[in-house]
């Protein structure tokens, strides 16, 4: 296959054979990831590869009991780090900068360049990959677990395995609504509701064919896959909530200024 | 060749050909790159591909006269986007959310994966990128000239066409400053200044090698890679600059909440 249609056949892989990843194998993706472009060729991340099952276990409530956590071989978290290249700083007589919140979008940018480097390796390899929006969401409780001194915070991550099961690809908006061409063209609400069809559709199959959604979907009288993300996936207080969290780790890791 | 030796071949392009992008292979690489994962499947992205001469010319300032923005065929610049999905929410009575920091680094994660997807996808089929890290450092006048609507923020660019140069592989620090093996194990000053050793001397010559950089490395007398970085490249005040910058656009875009 080209890397074109590896990159094609992406989908998010939930279920896991009970086979763990060869090492060797590991660091071969691990190296590959790592040729991905950082600002500054800086490299302002550090990648964390979690195995033992009874770490595994403690982050499993932390990642809101997604059960890969524990069931996948590894769980992968890539962090945004500039205490490393700070420690560097320091033994050369440079003032150790990197401690404001432009760094810290540089470091959560390059971060994520070096996951998706990492999935896609990892995917021509025969494994696959989910990724965990929890990283970020609770990264201050997470950043306890894994140790992380200051001015290191989870960015992203996945769980990672060989798959056990082979799921649909998941539907995507066309591509004319995700595609600008010289400057950003606006959408008519007749377009909005158009490039939404399919997935309004698709989303709303999909969310109520699990229990779980399902039941919560009933309770709050929800009627469309828009008030799914906005009453019971994504409410108003569990955003708000996220970014606090995410706000106060990052005052608390020095990355916030005050002027 | 494989993924991985796809993705272990890579380098940034600064020189390209005088050779457009057929629109069929664009568009073949953006769809490939859709196929990224996003929050919730969410898509909380947009992208940019800018061609346009006289358009490219009013970006050549804003990305601090980096060349490449006039020399290649196409500049694409991928931005947090969540306008789109705002405008759905309301067309469906769900309550238009996703106006806070969270939502912020939702979008900014997304567009951050799907760009890698691209890059990848790009040079599967032979052309070359090149990232600039002033999309996000300069994302309010960028911004303004690509005519984004409130809650779409410029995050990440790059330059892309056919590569009219090899440059060398750039160094990276070696896998294991990089990677952790259950939790952050953190290093000793040794440790640090072995892990940096071939850094220091192939960043040290790599810079002093461009002629603009080397007037400012011997007016600033700086004597050493990490103080290049402190000194010359981020200066504490570029970088509280910078901040500053993506914070008010932030807060502008209605991102930033106050409680």
């Amino acid at each position: 296959m080209s890397t074109i249609d590896f990159i094609e056949n992406h989908r998010s892989i939930r279920k896991y054979k009970k086979k763990n990843i060869d090492p060797k194998i590991l660091e071969k993706i691990l190296s590959a990831g790592t040729r991905a472009s950082t600002s500054g060729n800086m490299q302002a991340y550090s990648i964390i590869v979690t195995t033992e099952p009874s770490l595994k276990q403690k982050l499993l409530p932390l990642h809101f009991n997604q059960e890969m956590v524990v069931e996948a071989p590894a769980l992968i978290t890539f962090c945004g780090d500039f205490h490393r290249m700070r420690r560097w700083l320091e033994q050369r007589q440079a003032p150790a900068n990197f401690d404001n919140f432009m760094s810290f979008m540089i470091a959560t940018i390059d971060a994520t360049l070096v996951s998706q480097n990492v999935a896609l390796a990892a995917e021509g390899e025969g494994l696959g990959v989910c990724y965990l929006g929890t990283t970020l969401a609770n990264c201050e409780n997470i950043g306890d677990a894994l140790n992380l001194p200051p001015h290191v915070i989870p960015v992203v991550g996945f769980a990672i395995g060989y798959p056990d099961e082979v799921p649909d690809k998941r539907d995507r908006l066309p591509l004319e609504a995700i595609v600008h061409h010289e400057t950003y063209q606006d959408y008519t609400n007749v377009e909005i509701l158009n490039m939404y069809a399919r997935k309004e559709k698709t989303g709303w199959e999909r969310y109520n064919s699990l229990p779980e959604l399902k039941k919560l979907i009933e309770k709050e009288g929800v009627t469309n896959l828009a008030q799914i993300y906005t009453k019971v996936k994504y409410t108003k207080s569990s955003h708000h909530q996220y970014s606090n969290t995410v706000l106060n780790y990052l005052q608390a890791q020095q990355f916030m200024e005050n002027g």
